[in-house]
């Protein structure tokens, strides 16, 4: 066990970068001893120099020569946290060519090009740990992959954005409308201003469910494999609906095996989640990783799912697992992508449904109804009529469906004469 | 990377045991992947041969010569699962001699004998591996030693007996008394019959508390360190009064660093949760674990905290990181108890208090239990009062207070005439 410092290049000085600097100097002492050498800060890349970086950063260390800080200064570890497809990807694979390890927070970068980064890492014989891409500070990537090892995992649902949990909860809490609680997270700096749509639309969420689906089922999972349906339609009747029937309403990354094993569907959507499941309790900007496998039963992780300090924490772990590596000469799990299951479409996919209908006072009308869902072969699991004459509702939960059989069954009940209108219409998911 | 099998000894073909060999019989192409090399069982070892070990379990691997077994069959790993500390802990010893890694599940061992262990098994430079020996399949140990390492842990809650968040759970959804509620864990296996103490009596919870505590402040804590109180005296009145102050009652493992952070508290005892905590929702025989550190904020690791096969899960993550660390020519993370934080006498901890009175009609009675509290420093947080006259009872959440002050604080408040009597006591943990 060598003496010899590790050097460490850092790319971007933002708030994670900075948190990264601090817990590398007040932390240093306790690093050196985990890890067997010291860390030596060989280098901090910006975009723009000149800029005040705060306390931390030693203003001698800022460069923008980005290629020269990845390749020119014998970096053993490469620290991304700048962001962004380009120059991010280039860098690392840069870093790799001149045999450095690299620890990275850019989930964007791994949902659309991971593959590509994986094969390089592989070919150079280094690593690429990525814990801070998804969920922050909560340690879910390296559970997945190291100690879930030998379990065979069937589903992953996951409240993986903090913006829109924090907006479902303000809803839920104070019977807040959409807009209102988007401009309370807005205002919080939550939610970004002018143009909150990465998160509301599902797309944050979609990336990290790729990652996460990737890491779960041994497959690759790009962007473009993900369903994406976002929380802006969501109203305070649909809030309220779910509470009256014990749900609460998530916005969630659900990844799972198809029925037969040999195929996955990931997809983004919100979804009713019973009151009693650990999920429905996860509340604010926090997130949750839930995971149902074969023999480990069920598991969640919890925590901040953003913000410099938490990231900043992930990103440090995985440093010191990345520098233990190099010094005792091997490395860490490869990608494992040996199962390449196919990516099923949403529309097979399977779940349960909750729907809400309007009825005009019409006799024989719960028979239509019961046969539109029997046409597409939907089996409706319960069933409760409230009101009378022009004022009764319907609230329908099924059993698990496809996409397609629930989609056709909707587009039935608007025909029908009796139904008025569809005034809810949700994925249930949980048990 | 080699393609020599690693041999694998295994001590025990209990429910663990059984379920450890049915997931390397079941994934032994995946693990073969992820090692790098194939596992190979070279024995069972059990304390009385003759006995049907099931499906699994090939009659021909299984011997009672449990010192050959360790030591003659060149094994590579040597799995722990047998429980109790003798013949376990000369075994351990026995193993690392020949210069085997070992992978355990034994709390009760780690806690009473940890540091011999740790010992030894750096002298001959291979790896201890414990994940499953707290809170079953819940990955918390890899996460704590390896993720949160850049980090500050501050304070650690945890839930990890299965038995007695079972019977608090029953209680207070059903309003069970303790009596009904341990029966009826006794009924699902849940709880011990017929001596229960173990789980009851918090001994199990304390166990798992100092090995929690030796890897969150990287020192060393034994058993005898942890002050313990169980769940015996709960009653249906206590956890009534918790709900309607908005908290539930449970089994906390605490441990937590003292205010100036140069010594450490660990303790076991009932708590009222405010209903808003994650913990608050950990239901049934689960088991999580809740962490404060600086960086990474707050985290939470949830999932089923006993059984057979989330046990065996957890045993096999570890067996694919040791034979990982083996192939590489490395080794894991190290037993670190650099810091060696004392241990607080439990007196000196600080936490808030719930307490409830009865009391009797007289003038000035709030002048003289709002004295009885100054009379010992202790801070009053939020009084309630109500009724009238005799049947007038008064609530009080007291700021903290160390343990010292509120026993004081009780005797002079039994002293009092216009005190009947103290009806719940309960210390309140989380906010």
């Amino acid at each position: 066990m060598g003496t010899e410092p590790l050097k460490v290049a850092l790319l971007g000085a933002g708030v994670v970068g900075s948190e990264v600097v601090r817990l590398l100097t007040e932390q240093a002492d306790d690093l050196t001893a985990r890890i067997g050498a010291p860390l030596q800060l060989v280098g901090v890349g910006v975009r723009r120099t000149g800029v005040d970086r705060g306390r931390w950063i030693d203003p001698a260390l800022v460069t923008d020569d980005l290629n020269e800080l990845v390749t020119g200064r014998g970096a053993d570890i490469v620290v991304e946290v700048m962001g962004g497809i380009e120059p991010a990807r280039e860098l690392i694979l840069d870093a790799f060519r001149s045999g450095a390890s690299v620890v990275t927070a850019n989930k964007a970068l791994l949902a659309q090009r991971g593959a590509e980064l994986h094969q390089a890492c592989d070919a150079a014989g280094v690593d690429l740990y990525f814990e801070a891409s998804v969920a922050g500070a909560i340690p879910l990537l390296r559970p997945l992959r190291e100690s879930l090892v030998g379990d065979r995992v069937q589903r992953v649902l996951g409240i993986v954005n903090g913006t829109t949990n924090y907006i479902l909860t303000r809803m839920d809490e104070s019977g807040a409308s959409y807009d209102d609680a988007l401009a309370e997270a807005q205002e919080l700096g939550y939610a970004e201003k002018p143009d909150p749509s990465a998160d509301v639309d599902g797309h944050d969420a979609a990336a990290k469910a790729a990652i996460i689906a990737s890491l779960a089922f041994h497959s690759r999972v790009t962007l473009d494999d993900v369903f994406c349906e976002g929380i802006s339609a969501i109203t305070p009747h649909d809030i309220k609906a779910a509470r009256d029937s014990g749900h609460v309403v998530k916005l969630l990354a659900v990844a799972e095996r198809s029925p037969d094993g040999r195929a996955i569907n990931v997809r983004v959507h919100p979804a009713m989640v019973p009151e009693h499941h650990p999920l429905a309790a996860v509340r604010e900007a926090y997130n949750a990783v839930f995971v149902e496998s074969d023999a480990a039963g069920q598991l969640m992780f919890y925590g901040p799912g953003a913000g410099g300090a938490p990231t900043a924490s992930a990103v440090v772990g995985d440093i010191v697992a990345v520098a233990r590596n190099r010094i005792s000469g091997g490395h860490g799990p490869r990608e494992s992508a040996y199962a390449a299951l196919p990516v099923l479409p949403v529309d097979t996919s399977l779940t349960r449904y909750y729907i809400a209908l309007d009825l005009t006072d019409k006799a024989g009308v719960l028979a239509g109804v019961a046969a539109a869902f029997a046409q597409h072969d939907v089996s409706i699991e319960t069933l409760r009529q409230d009101g009378h004459g022009d004022d009764a509702t319907l609230q329908i939960v099924t059993h698990e469906a496809t996409e397609q059989a629930l989609a056709a069954t909707c587009m039935t009940l608007r025909s029908l004469d009796s139904v008025r209108q569809i005034t809810s219409m949700m994925r249930v998911v949980g048990e």
